[in-house]
């Protein structure tokens, strides 16, 4: 995160986040809704699995999304696209979404739709391979991408998004071929951050994987 | 940048890393160097067009380099091997290096060479599409690169680093057969942002735009 002038700063600041995170959660609990955060580099490929997720499963799950981007609502544009509420926030110049920030787009949604109507809940992060990791917005939880394009390093060089991460998809593996890329040293750098996560390569183009993904995402319901 | 408790708080901060930038540009200047500010997304390849830049120019320029990583000396350790000196330095938890982090790593480049011999100092920021774009470092000039696998949106959703870029890099140019991917619109994204700045397209896999890169280094000089 950005430095701060002291540490008790950092610590406040982290702590009021905090208390918003565990509000949203309580809402989300009583809606009998899932929240899932998600999470990644700039173009790694959030907003193409939200939109195969959407087509995919409109007729099992009742979905909504927080959409999350510094401007502009063309993610939100193209998730709308589905038929899902989408709730755009827009952050200005902050490099994540925030409990309070997320708390406004749950209102917004619980205002407009019935809230027990909902399974899933995502909200999409700003694409940030490093601070949405130190942030919870209420989630149950927190999904990260990284595509086959990024290296086998990331998680060693960008451990916090790692070692925080339940479930962990490697993005764009079409691409595998074209590259020098060695899938089992980036697991292997994956699992020494963080054990237990689950691991799903995935193509959103080819479709490699989604139905992994969506296995996954029915045991979080 | 992350939120603050209010906006005073935020001007603070900005304004106490631009004074340490300015006392870090004068330096630079005193001893006659050039300093440039890398910045990206985790993955683009800012360390592989510096191993690609080392090694091509070593014989025309004295170049060094300052390397920031949250952890590891993994890319340090990369850019050793040209022979040039490499400063690591591990940011934490910091989304950013800032003026009083690089200040450090400038001023242990003059206790260990005479940096009256030096041509060419690169920054390596951490890979960060968002926050580094805030916080100068006293570099003369700043280079952001956007690799052909992130789209083309990228500059109208993270406006910021664009809109600061002197030069920007469009890198991994061979992937393109393999992408939907429209250079021309990237580009003209590009120019909503920033109507100046300076565009290459690069491999740094072919070599592709290696050669006005290096022209356009030559003019910063």
């Amino acid at each position: 995160m950005h430095q701060t002038f002291n540490a008790a700063l950092e610590i406040n600041l982290l702590h009021a986040n905090q208390t918003g995170a565990d509000h949203n959660r309580a809402h989300f609990d009583e809606w009998g809704i899932t929240c899932l955060n998600l999470m990644s580099s700039p173009g790694a490929g959030k907003t193409v699995l939200l939109e195969r997720t959407l087509f995919t499963l409109k007729q099992e799950l009742k979905m909504a999304v927080i959409e999350g981007d510094m401007t502009t609502e063309l993610d939100a544009d193209r998730l709308r696209q589905y038929g899902a509420p989408v709730i755009a926030i827009n952050t200005g110049r902050s490099c994540h979404l925030d409990s309070q920030m997320v708390s406004g787009g749950i209102h917004t949604l619980a205002q407009t739709y019935n809230p027990l109507e909902f399974d899933l809940v995502f909200v999409e992060n700003v694409g940030n391979l490093v601070c949405p990791a130190e942030f919870e917005v209420g989630e149950h939880a927190k999904v990260a991408l990284i595509s086959v394009t990024e290296g086998e390093d990331k998680p060693l060089k960008y451990p916090i998004m790692f070692q925080e991460a339940d479930c962990l998809l490697i993005t764009k593996t079409d691409l595998v071929p074209y590259l020098e890329f060695d899938m089992q040293r980036l697991e292997s750098n994956v699992r020494q951050m963080n054990p237990q996560v689950t691991i799903i390569p995935l193509s959103a183009k080819t479709g490699e994987g989604l139905e992994q993904w969506f296995d996954w995402l029915r045991t979080q319901i």
